[in-house]
């Protein structure tokens, strides 16, 4: 951390500086110019908060140099994380597909779905039993009911299931879920993401529309910090501008965070865009970006009986972006 | 809501959207032009989501016309809305200025600033207890200790407190809370809002960092669909592409939501830029631009000893921008 | 276009709105419901001007349903563009990649890099000679002279080429260049437009960093409604509060821009994320996306000597990259 | 600046960098930490650019501790720029009201708003006669007429005028202008902004809608390094994804350029929000926040005839306007 002094620093608000940093355990290089007076720390700064650091009136600017997350950092930890999921494995070179639909529905619905993209070669099944809403007068999910039928999907097709935690009071119900979801709403829950460090059960963490790689990251330090190594991270689209997809699609967010990190990357371009019509091209291009997964939404006609014509298709559609992805990925992908 | 439909629409699936629609309690009013067909929907569309709605194939677009929020809606309640704050009201016309530090620090320090707070004008006293902190190294907050000091501090003082709440799991140690603040981060934190809907105590609301004026009434509406009209709305900044402040502080936001809503809207100037020497600038903008409050963080010295030099500087700041703030509101303020 | 008025709208003021729509060329239909009456244009509504409409303060808000654009419109032609670039064609299912350096430097190192990406297997050469730079103090491009050695560069490889244009009065410079680029802060600087669509040359037309998919194919509606249909557009990042990156890349600006339109759709990589071990994997994402074509920036070491071993290391970066674009186009990729 | 390199930088390519920078005729500071090796640059670095330096590999991240920008910096120029507008001063205390129509439309609604806003208190009267529009499909301004009429307004009335140019070719017929405004989609048309600076002509420049506040003075420094210190910005609202505003209106670029910049520094409310109703309030807020002066958008009536009912209400808002103006700025307003 660097901490750049204003012209001719006042001594008394400097010493104070001074002492409160020395306090910090870190230890001070001082380098005085002719304009500036610079302050470098030396050691761990992890825990110095910049926005202390700004309240002495002394104080033009500070930068951080080392990045504030340790568990996370790819710098001590150079090896990619492999993530055991009941079995398959996530990270290190495969890539894996998580599919399935927005909410679960019914029983026949959600059967019929796993069924579906079991055969088209998905790896596991998700499904929205607790359902963050913008509107309370929106369908809020099945809750309980729906953790339940994503368990019988899971023992009628075998795939693992994925599904979002929305309050730690509902965890005791996720005794069997196989990925715990953080939403992007909840990604600075600090006090639910230090909870979850407790458990070892694998964490899939979304990226808040607004938020940072570098806060991703230490959300995910919350976590693992805590105990729990299992993070996987998620892109999930960025809130920009642009209205004509939902969200901004960051395909960089992939790259970037596995530089950063160890941890591995899934790419979720349903929530992102918005639009089914793109999602199998933004499927696509998240393979060719070297992410380690997808979760991709399937979509069953919400008018009427299930797996019907409408659904079919859709269902079709998510069969041939498979036939496609393998064409990406031909050492990569590992074939069920 | 108006939906416009691609040309030619497949008749087995507008066939099927007319029958969702229908069973959504709504009058579809279809007008087929030469090259758009238009639906548009008389009655109650706000539980209706707008994404179930695009997954028909057929459909282009979809627009709504009404707000989905009616209970914060001010074209369902003209006047304003006025909260009884143990004995103090805040909105319709008055102004209200809650100040205090960051986080409770110590018994000394939490009454020497509200102490001095009162004396320069202010109406209530915020201090952190619970701190949401990007980084699972940094300072958390005292927690419960930290409630109890603010109550000492409330005793103390007479002020009333607003304080953080950051799970519900905490909801016990706030019975003596004068307000519930919700961070920004937890906005979208349905199922806490909902809980909180079932108390009758009054709530600041946070606007997130990427979160709309819709979005942000759409979380009130939360709150007050379960039972709890007592919300105030803050503004706090939004998240832009400009580093040098903070945040970027959207003052449209009062006169926006003033439109929109009935409830009282304040403004935290010091948590949208970040930068103390802006922030008797940008309070008094707060109030030339018509809020009904303002948050203040009054610092104390981070390095030392309490209420020493700096932040008798600081305090001092606070006492000047109380002085220029009866100057803007000469009608409005209603002095202590 | 449909204009949603306030509940009870004055009377006179309606008469003054309807005559004045009325005059533009367009058919009202009138629906008048219990909270709100709701008028719809039928007709050319591209040339209304929105703002001018919310003039009526018994407008309450205005949606448009027809894209504003006409030239640039999928709808109105639904088969894609292929533009003759000297010879070669541009769009229509081949993949054109255009590769060079970011500043023209000097002869020799313009036609090493030149017949560098061409043995690599680039299309078509980039390099700039006029320079937007940020600031005035830094290297603003050899201008005039940039333009001469690119042309030697094209006499020596035959690979058409590519550079910026930044001002009218540098026009006539640009007789002999194959393909204009209007950079991203001319998006809108709508006088170079029109201009430009007084003659024939191929634009590739860069999209601000703030402007939307409309924005851009506004612009490129600019060039064709003056006259030359041979646009095209290029999605070089936008810019969010993410700065780990330069800007973000929109991914999905490739299908979005291609569903609007019939125009081909070229991404910079370079210039979107400014860091250059992410470019060749959001290179690849790129064409598995769907995109018509590239731009890559090959760097030159800036430091020393020519194409020294720092650059050849470039060089061959981007020649790994060709060899791997291949692999993820195997039918559309026309090799040389 | 500082230089963050990798671990265990390549001695070759370390020399290759410390032998470019020592060109760029800055000294060297090289401390090498455990974990990290830091090069400190000490001289004039605001030529140095930082995406070259990044192009070395052994560079892991730069930052840039003096500003880029020289003329326009107040830390060498500590006292406000007064600048003279046709014997009226701007800057330095005072506050200045820019009023009139968005368009020039004729010469009887120029001169009918000229003196109204005359009589209300304006200072200076403005109005475009070439416009910027999204669409080529739209009324794109009177053009040379359009400056015909205001100077015919300016010789009634006697105020100051000031009008939008859009290309260097127009240039002769802003002689008689008495502020040049550069419109937030030029301020980065560096070729123009150095021509501007060959006269000595005020020049409003208005922030670009994503352009950080370094950018801004970066454009000001292009025009003052080539000779002209005139310079006046103006914030007009920044793009975020808040769509029921036009923009988001940035009130800390007031207190923040006039912090980083000895510049007067203007606020134009109507563009940012784009929803006349809150312009007075936003327009109050201004002048709250310590900015020098407004831009107000005075509408006339665009259905009809001219100065008619609709309008003089807004001329009647405008007026009410500059009431409450004068109560917020006791001290420094200037009454005419």
């Amino acid at each position: 951390m660097i901490i750049i002094l204003k012209e001719k620093p006042d001594q008394l608000q400097l010493d104070s500086l001074k002492k409160w940093l020395t306090r910090q355990n870190v230890t001070l290089h001082i380098s005085e110019g002719v304009r500036q007076t610079i302050v470098g720390l030396v050691g761990d700064t992890s825990a110095i908060d910049i926005d202390i650091v700004k309240q002495w009136d002394i104080v033009d600017d500070v930068k951080r140099i080392q990045e504030p997350f340790k568990n996370a950092n790819r710098k001590f930890h150079p090896l990619d994380t492999v993530i055991n999921v009941s079995g398959r494995q996530v990270g290190g070179g495969g890539f894996t597909v998580i599919a399935g639909p927005c909410s679960v529905e019914s029983e026949e619905q959600i059967i019929c779905i796993a069924e579906s993209v079991k055969a088209s070669g998905a790896d596991m099944l998700r499904g929205g039993a607790f359902k963050p809403r913008t509107s309370p007068y929106a369908f809020q999910g099945l809750r309980a009911e729906g953790i339940r039928l994503l368990l019988k999907a899971k023992q009628a097709t075998g795939l693992p299931i994925v599904t979002e935690l929305m309050d730690l009071s509902q965890i005791d119900l996720f005794a069997d879920v196989d990925i715990i979801q953080i939403g992007a709403r909840n990604m600075q829950n600090f006090e639910m993401l230090r909870q979850l460090g407790k458990c070892s059960k694998p964490i899939l963490l979304k990226r808040g529309f607004a938020n940072t790689y570098q806060e991703l990251l230490m959300s995910a330090e919350y976590i693992m910090a805590a105990g729990n190594p299992n993070v996987i991270l998620c892109e999930r689209g960025v809130r920009t501008f642009e209205t004509y997809t939902r969200n901004t699609f960051d395909i960089a967010a992939a790259p970037a965070l596995k530089n950063l990190s160890h941890l591995p990357v899934f790419m979720d371009p349903s929530h992102a865009c918005g639009v089914s019509k793109f999602v199998p091209s933004l499927a696509l291009a998240s393979a060719a970006v070297g992410a380690d997964g997808l979760l991709i939404e399937v979509h069953n006609n919400p008018s009427c009986a299930l797996c019907d014509g409408a659904q079919s298709l859709t269902t079709q559609a998510f069969d041939e972006l498979m036939v496609k992805l393998r064409g990406i990925l031909p050492h990569r992908y590992i074939s069920k």
